[in-house]
């Protein structure tokens, strides 16, 4: 049991401890997701998820690695996140036995190209080097699955949007059709939205349509609903 | 930036990756947690959840290790176990910038102790160690969330259970009553039981309740509902 202790100590020391992240936004009804073109070896080249090594001489944690990493390689300061899981073992990395922390990132329909990166729709991806194709999946089943009950497909909107511009996100997300009335209510009931006042927005041959925005203070969090959009 | 890769490759080999398990089981209506103590430093003595360093030479992912530690440490062959989140930084271990991956075990309730280790009712617990008080209390949010629409409290279950019995575990998790007839409906929606042939068992004053098992090929995975049992 002790000489298995002292190994496992040493061991420890070789271990390679990264974040990656699932960038996504969502464009014409088709969620996107970010690669960066690898600069090094291993896979030097191929297009993967934006990520890094740990800096434990600045970062306080891995969120702080993952913001850290979008901030530096992709000049985005403060987009939604959360951990989506760990990702270990001795074969996704060719360096050695590694850990990555996988994000979950989204961000409204971005105005212009980023300095690096390209979006790819998340159906027509290229093969991605290390486990990065599993963890892509496994980000795409949490949004889907996290979109039937929260405001979590907030985030992919921008600051002012109608009500069916957030319906069409929700329905993208989801795979199929919402009843608007059903789905108006499953708004009221997450309460993180409000008209903007005196805000509103043309929207084909229809009248124009309130703008509403997240409820100060509802930024970051979720709101949550106790039964999934659809079933209502 | 160069530098920067560098500093990181180098600094990536003091980081500490570990493993923590959130290990649960349910009895007379008290969730219960296990907990060890620890044999040595830091915090040799306290009472800590069980845990250890990841071992590259035999663990196949994290998860492995967790099982490892799990049956090492505790005897438990194959507990329902899953990711519940990975916990970083400089100040969580006092031996440096560490990353835990943490994960929540659930099991029946254990017809004798368990070799090592003591079931603490998880609203007494002692201070624990490292960032373990956080680790168990994102455990039970998990858990308590995750039994609103899931068949995630079976796994504390034994074998052979009354739909009684199996309610008022739901109702522990979730702090409240369920309508009986409610929580039928919602355990025949999961399609996850099935009653045992010619198998019932007396429950106080009542006529003999059938009992149920999970169905073959069910036993790990979740079924999930597309409503929280409570709305029904």
């Amino acid at each position: 049991m002790l000489a298995s202790v002292n190994a496992s100590k040493n061991s420890a020391a070789s271990l390679i401890c990264t974040v990656d992240v699932v960038l996504l936004t969502l464009r014409e009804r088709q969620l996107e997701l970010l690669l960066l073109q690898r600069e090094r070896e291993p896979f030097a080249g191929a297009w993967a998820l934006p990520g890094g090594y740990v800096h434990p001489q600045e970062d306080q944690d891995c969120e702080d690695a993952a913001r850290r990493v979008l901030q530096h390689k992709l000049g985005l300061a403060s987009p939604y996140l959360e951990q989506l899981a760990s990702f270990s073992g001795p074969a996704r990395d060719p360096r050695g036995w590694s850990v990555s922390v996988a994000y979950v990132a989204l961000v409204p329909p971005p105005s212009g190209p980023l300095p690096l990166g390209q979006w790819r729709a998340v159906d027509r991806l290229p093969q991605l080097p290390f486990d990065h194709g599993r963890i892509v999946a496994t980000a795409l089943e949490r949004v889907r699955n996290k979109s039937q009950y929260s405001s979590l497909p907030l985030h992919l909107c921008g600051e002012a949007f109608t009500l069916p511009e957030l319906q069409a996100v929700y329905e993208t997300l989801m795979g199929e059709p919402i009843n608007p009335v059903s789905f108006r209510r499953k708004m009221d009931e997450l309460g993180t939205l409000e008209p903007i006042p005196g805000a509103k927005r043309a929207d084909g041959p229809h009248r124009p349509a309130q703008l509403f925005r997240r409820k100060a203070g509802r930024e970051q969090g979720l709101g949550l609903l106790g039964r999934v959009i659809n079933s209502g």
